[in-house]
């Protein structure tokens, strides 16, 4: 493995089996069309992150985060990777108000779980589990697990959040394969892979502050670190 | 129910359970953006239609088809339409060459089935198995028949043309619901509706003649109602 620079993040191998995940400060929106540099994110993000794998583990979830190398690096075993983006949404807004033509905010239930093409040269399309098979990005056994597992995750991260105060719209997770074989959860958690919005008020704490250009993108994140501290710090003791 | 017009075709009631469906002239593409009208090609999409119907029929595939009213207008089972369009794909083209990346041509085995929302102001999205429950278009159940037939019919109607001499690249179909509450196979079943190639030359024989302004449109389509009288009357004889 050599290193590797993504729009998010920056992998570089520690060992054979560990890597550091240096999360950027860049943000990056309709697929790198926008970006613009906030100093602070790349460590919010990290942050965001090992709160969430951490709890994740605690409830037996194989993730693969190991510890912290520094402010804004998480140290991470390598897995190979499955090219595909699962959602999970609780809330209807963004690309499923536009496919389904229902309002912001109604609710799904049950979730409505997605999966993308990772591909930036295709625009990351949405595939059905006929097309996966078709691109050989998983067999169906596979994708079941996939599936499975975008839905309890998602629903354990809802509970946290919603303990925060903050309703958890829809997530991205990325999963990849452990050398032993086992889909294991990777990439990040955090507000630039999720839609965060307070339970209060219905203020955006995501990623979405930066799309629509609606107020300082830290101020949310900084926010969402603290109430997700707070409820796990309560939970720990 | 009263007088429906779509882009191709126009429903007219004749009883409580039946209907006249003429077939128009118009040819449309790019979710109406295109618009040409080809005197001829509602008798002959018609005949398609006609022709496959019976066959399907004759295999044991519940269809709309009762018999014919005029040159262009076939008489049909009133049903209650599910808004989905069901599509089979044997070959890569089109949407699918965009969202797969893989080349014009490219054998899908097994085939692909998508779902499409049947909504021309959202642009006909495409849905996988959850949107289609958050939707209520259909339960878990009812798209297991819908996928199941779609495979079944389009493998019938592949062999068909495959004696024609004609590739299959994909088929839309449209099913509705009887009175008995049953699964129809419903809409149309032509040139308009699938993707054609000669065997011989990969000469265009559908649509795709007009949405690329590739040759006379209704020589491709008398083409593939001759061929189609020829195989099929092969079999009956």
């Amino acid at each position: 493995m050599s290193s590797y620079e993504g729009k998010a993040k920056i992998l570089t191998p520690r060992s054979e089996g560990e890597m550091n995940v240096q999360f950027k400060d860049d943000a990056t929106a309709f697929n790198g069309k926008k970006h613009e540099v906030f100093p602070g994110k790349g460590a919010l993000n990290s942050e965001a992150s090992e709160l969430l794998f951490n709890y994740l583990e605690e409830r037996g979830v194989k993730t693969q985060h190991l510890g912290r190398a520094d402010e804004r690096t998480l140290i991470a075993r390598r897995l190979t990777m499955i090219p595909l983006e699962a959602i999970a949404r609780f809330r209807v807004a963004g690309s499923l108000e536009k496919r389904t033509g229902l309002a912001y905010g109604e609710r799904c239930e049950p979730a409505v779980v997605e999966f993308y093409f990772k591909d930036d040269s295709l625009g990351d399309p949405m595939l059905n589990d006929d097309h996966v098979e078709l691109l050989d990005l998983a067999d169906r056994d596979t994708l079941a697990t996939l599936r499975a597992l975008t839905r309890s995750i998602s629903l354990e991260l809802q509970a946290v959040f919603d303990r925060a105060e903050i309703d958890l719209f829809d997530i991205k997770f990325e999963f990849g394969r452990d050398t032993a074989g086992d889909v294991v959860l990777g990439d990040e958690i955090s507000p630039d892979t999720c839609r965060l919005r307070d339970q209060n008020d219905g203020a955006i704490l995501d990623k979405d502050r930066f799309r629509k250009d609606q107020g300082d993108l830290l101020e949310g994140y900084r926010d969402v670190v603290s109430r997700l501290k707070r409820v796990l710090s309560e939970e720990a003791s």
